[in-house]
Parts: C-alpha cells; structure tokens; sequence
C-alpha cells in the first residue's frame, strides 16, 4: 500500500461555492499510481468547508450562496460577533457543510460520477487563501 | 494491509430514506477477513446522498423525509430549475448530508452502534438506479 | 503501513458542544509513530455526532447550539415521537453534523488547522456516555 500527501494553498475567492477538482488532481499527480484506493481532501479552517455537488451548471452554485445564506441568516442574536456578521454564519455552514471529502479512486483517477466536482465552500466575506491537505492512498 | 473495492448498484427506490446496510456488507464479503480497518460507501450521484442513522423504527425515516423536505423548500426561487421542483433542493440535501459515510471495521464486521444503520438519502421523485462504490482496506 | 485502533469512551456530557481533541489524541498515542497518516473518530450513536470547528471561543459552541435547537424544531409533528421531544431533532441533528471526522496526520500529531478543534456534538438532554472508535492508519 502506498501513501502520499500533499499541502494545497488554494489563492483567495470571493464569498460562494467554486469548483476545485482541477486544482485537487493537479497537487497530488502520484494519484495516477493508484489503481484502487481512496483520496481524502481536508480543509484546516472553521469558515470556509468542502463538499461534492454538480460539476456543470453554474447556477446550481449561486442557489447553493442563496441558500445556506438564507439557512444560516446574519441577523441572528449570535454572542460570537466580534469578527463580523459573516464569521459566525460561516462556522455553522462550516459544520453543516463538512471539513473533508473522501473520493474512491479507481484506475489513477477520482472515480467521481460524470456530474459530480469538488466545491470550495467560502463562506467569509474575505476568507483569505485557503489552505487543503490532500492524502491517497492504495494499491 | 488489504484494500478491496467494488462497485455497488442499487436498484431504484421511492424518494425517501432507505436502510441498505445489508446490501453493503453483502457487496463487499472481503470484510470478514480484516481484523481491523475501516469501510467507506461513496455515492456517485448529487441528488441522493448517504448517512448513518436509528435503524429500527421507520418513523425515523418517515421524520427524515418530512423535516428535510420542509427546511429545503421546493417554492424557493432557484435559478436551477430546468430539471424540475425537486432537482435543486435535492443538490442541497445530498450536501447537507453527504456524499459518503466511512464506518470502522472489528473483527470483520462493520462496527456500527446497536441503533445505527446506513441509509440511501432518495431526493429525486424518480431517481432512478444509484451506483455506489464500497472501499474497505485493513488488516 | 500501520493501522491503530481504540474505542474510546467519553463521559456524559450536557446538551450542547464539547472540544474533545485532546481526550482523542490521548486515547492513541500510537499516532505519534505516524509521519504521514489520517485519523477517523467514529462516534457509534445516532442522537450525538461529531464536527471539526473554532477552538478557541466558548460562545461559538453556545450559538452551535442556539442555533441547531432553533433550525431542527422539538415543536414540530415528527411522528417519532416516544422518546421524548429531544429525541428526533437529535437524530436530524446528528444526521446534518456526521457521525465521524477524518483529520490528516503528519509528523506524529493531527494537522488541524489553528483553530480547529474536534466538538461532541450531544443532542440529547441526557444522552449518557458516548462511545467513539479512533483509527489511525500512516506511515
């Protein structure tokens, strides 16, 4: 069984949900050696989170901004507020979200379904570059 | 240590939530041969999803269907919605709930709590057959 | 590659969320032997749940709470309803926070972020102890 890892900083976005896969592939290309195994993508903050969703149409992703946004809402009674309206809001849709996904992989590649992609979930106003730890593993 | 794979096809079911635990561990009989490990069930979809929970009483999954279809609302002014009322708030529960679940493995069997099953998250009105795919690796 | 495995039992808690790090670090320190890895926290109920946030401020554990009791509703027609009314908001909970965590390891200890920390998330209002299985696996 092989094992690889790899630190992936991902440059700043604007607030909403981003598709990633390309980037993911990209950090880890010992993937390729794998021909049955697992990748996992993990994100080491509390207010921006991964998940998988549709790959095609980008208006699957403004609704899922409209969404979590109306969910989780600002004006809220949260005692945790120093860090501005968005800071608390993104926490929850952090945990409702996820801090990782976990990817089969088959024949060197993400063995994703035709529409699924990875999203970065930024949820900060002005979240900053994000950073991801990629780990695979197999045969 | 040993990793096994295998792709699982689930024949259709009816919007809702489904206990497929069975299916699983009969896909994947490798199991009974790690001591420890774990065991991962990925679904290759965007509009169904995966999750563990109450695998007695079917008022559970019956409480599941009602309260997510209340809080992901179909009259929600989705930009999405050439695929039909259901297609955009499915995207949003499978992410609420998730693309997979990873369970440990003792003594060749799935380590499950007395009360916890896995369930296949239905969103579709008529989804159609679901292709998953089971991973156990360990020892 | 190795694989390290713990069940971990944690004392009640009250309703609401818990930092647990350190009581999982400590409960396999075999993970110090890991210079690249993962580890899974599994939590094997289905009215408690785990998540990965903010470390550091306690009112972001209290608006966690605030926040979920308001959005899963214990006023609401669930028709499972036996165990008292905490009882299926727990188990919708639990299904919208996850019942485990996946944290990369590297050099010997979990590469969480600053400030990360992993939450028992316990959604009853007298759940008992929890019973958790840790697995570790790297090289």
């Amino acid at each position: 069984m092989k094992l690889y890892q790899q630190v992936l900083q991902l440059k700043e976005r604007r607030r909403g949900f981003h598709l990633v896969t390309e980037e993911i592939v990209r950090a880890l290309p010992q993937m390729a050696e794998l021909q049955t195994g697992l990748c996992q993508v993990f994100i080491r903050h509390t207010s921006a989170s991964l998940t998988i969703n549709e790959n095609a149409d980008a208006t699957v992703r403004k609704d899922f901004e409209t969404f979590f946004t109306r969910t989780v809402p600002e004006n809220f009674p949260y005692e945790h507020d120093t860090e501005g309206p968005d800071d608390m809001p993104a926490h929850l849709k952090a945990a409702m979200l996820g801090s990782s996904v976990l990817i089969p992989i088959r024949q060197g590649r993400l063995a994703l379904g035709t529409w699924q992609g990875v999203y970065l979930c930024e949820h900060r106003n002005h979240g900053g570059p994000r950073s991801l730890v990629v780990t695979a593993w197999g045969e």
